[in-house]
């Protein structure tokens, strides 16, 4: 098991511990499914693997762009091709995710597996996408194949926590990453953050930035750090990068507005305001968008909305969203129960005082304090990663 | 291996893994020598596994208690009482610190070995007291022992460094623990802290009160919580109570001063102060020190080495100290670089704003921060145990 990927796909190493034949599998599912991560939005990552009578792999096959050929059937046409259609009439069919059973932009996985006469599929997770949600399975069982569902299940369902959020919100899948030290500080007292966490931490976070749809930061650490959220360290695909604000007032020589990837930039401002970039990002190839306010702020939960339907690249809908944030896009999320995943780099080093990781979340007593719901950790290079899921209160 | 005494012991689990024989009967002796953990001080923890030619277990000892004899001799004369002294001529001795040569409350162990012509001895670590420091391990060679020297040796120091430290620098060894959230806070902005760590790790904290010599608060702390500082989760011995009140205004009626553990209370007032509580105090058989002030503070350096002098029970010197500090003493103590250790449960929940953990420690740039030598982590309940070792600026 590789450890790298887990983590950039936003699963804890252990989350990918195979006990069984069926789960060794699975996870070489998912980790042939993460080879579409970035690409397949707004669909989810699936791989599948063809095992033979024998026990071993005919063929595997993943869903490697959006539109392009499901897993499963890019798995079956190979082993057709090596193997022959014999050898699929006593095969096993592992797939991460529940095979379609309706015409999207390809037919019906269900169908072509009907048709391979293929006598067992084993699935991760049922598809919670309503087109699908059982169908597919159920059509495969009705013509006699054996299904097993489950397998690996909580892995697989973590996998594609983003798709899964965004079939049932509407809104793209929050990650709010933060880099602080022990005691709980992002910046020192003179605003010096440079780098609290490692290197290790710091390529992991362009892993994430290559993978997951879009990129979201505030104003305050836009004008502060000129980032440019673009994948440097690691290889990988350019997220879409979004930028907050509100008044119009950023430098239109922001990197954002002006660097070679000006056209995957969406400034949002608030209701009738027109920066001064606005053009030159517009000619680019950039996106401006007005976004109403709530109590005097942009309402995030109205842009996450709009993100969910055509935040992604050509219009179409951003499933998922990493938050580089200062402290007060952090708690204006946490405030709103907006953010889904918390993960944090602690570097174990103290400043005593400094810029504080979060303002003020209006906590009086001990039990009021935000907690996770589901939380694990690892180390990173020097820092250890504290991975929160969910959120109650 | 029992994960519980590891970190009671200020272990980390992963500090004890064994991977060969001679590793295993180290990590044995290491627990027989924790049984007279908070007894032995300011004598070394030891103990002693002694095993026949055929691989089994002959005899074990451990130092149980101050004054009473060393594990080496338990162990042998166990031995020679179990199995004659013709079974001792063919046995190897483990012991996780270097034999004495020197003739201190009981007669020397190297002498007690080589008298029972036991051939060979495998020794964890390297006495670092002057009167030993190598020449137990010279005896045995010089009478055609064979020694083998350095088994695990990294858990052994670490397992007595309060002993290592205390005989090098004649001051305990500091173990600041603090409770804090995520982002880093101690208490809720009105003040509220119970509790904010788990059951597990408050009962942690109840082993390192029964272990350590000693317990120190502020008197912020004194004065808030009013606490007992007693063992009480756990079974195991009192500890001294130390308490800073520069001013000699806290409380008369404080447990502290008043409980019936009031005989193993230090008051610790600043110069010429006589505070209402010190005759009812005296009384009970605790303790008031004026101790000298530097910049206007308690001068801790001066508290702790009178404390390495004779803050024990009976006078004796006080070898290590577990400090429950609020953010001012916490941060003192950091700022005069008196911490050997620092213990942070960190709890899976966000205040947003609270007392924060430390105050000022003057860092401008990132590279500034304190950060630890070694630091490891751990899972205690739900919360996360940070342990650092040691500092550099």
């Amino acid at each position: 098991m590789d450890a790298g990927w887990a983590l950039a796909a936003g699963l804890h190493p252990g989350d990918l511990t195979a006990r069984t034949e069926a789960e060794r599998f699975m996870v070489r599912c998912l980790a042939l499914a993460f080879r579409g991560a970035g690409r397949v939005s707004p669909n989810p990552m699936v791989g599948a693997v063809l095992v033979g009578a024998d026990g071993r792999v005919l063929a595997e096959g993943w869903h490697d762009q959006y539109g392009g050929p499901h897993a499963e059937r890019v798995a079956i046409e190979t082993a057709l091709h090596q193997h022959g259609p014999e050898a699929l009439r006593q095969a096993t069919l592992y797939v991460n995710l529940e095979p379609c059973a309706h015409y999207g932009k390809t037919p019906p996985c269900a169908d072509f597996i009907l048709a391979h006469r293929i006598p067992r599929v084993v699935v991760g997770m049922v598809d919670p996408f309503p087109k699908v949600a059982g169908q597919g399975i159920a059509r495969l069982r009705a013509h006699g194949v054996q299904v097993e569902v489950g397998v690996l299940e909580a892995a697989c369902r973590r996998f594609n926590e983003a798709f899964v959020h965004h079939v049932q919100t509407g809104r793209p899948l929050v990650t709010l990453k933060i880099a602080q030290t022990l005691d709980g500080f992002v910046a020192t007292r003179t605003g010096h953050s440079r780098w609290i966490s490692g290197e290790a931490a710091r390529r992991l976070v362009h892993q994430w930035r290559a993978v997951l749809d879009g990129v979201l930061v505030g104003s305050g650490t836009a004008a502060a750090d000129d980032p440019a959220l673009t994948v440097r360290h690691v290889e990988g695909r350019q997220p879409i990068r979004i930028v907050l604000d509100r008044t119009g007032t950023l430098a239109p020589t922001l990197r954002l507005f002006t660097d070679a990837y000006a056209a995957s930039t969406i400034a949002v401002v608030g209701p009738g305001v027109r920066p001064p970039y606005a053009a030159s990002l517009e000619q680019a190839g950039g996106r401006l968008w007005e976004v109403p306010l709530h109590q005097g702020h942009l309402d995030l939960q109205a842009l996450l909305e709009r993100l969910g339907r055509e935040g992604g690249r050509e219009g179409r809908p951003l499933q998922s969203l990493l938050v580089e944030a200062g402290p007060r896009l952090a708690t204006a999320l946490l405030q709103q129960h907006l953010v889904d995943r918390f993960f944090v780099f602690i570097s174990p080093r103290l400043f005593g005082s400094g810029v504080p990781v979060l303002c003020d979340l209006n906590v009086r007593a001990v039990p009021e304090g935000r907690r996770f719901d589901t939380y694990r950790w690892t180390a990173v290079g020097p820092d250890l990663l504290f991975m929160g899921y969910n959120w109650t209160l």
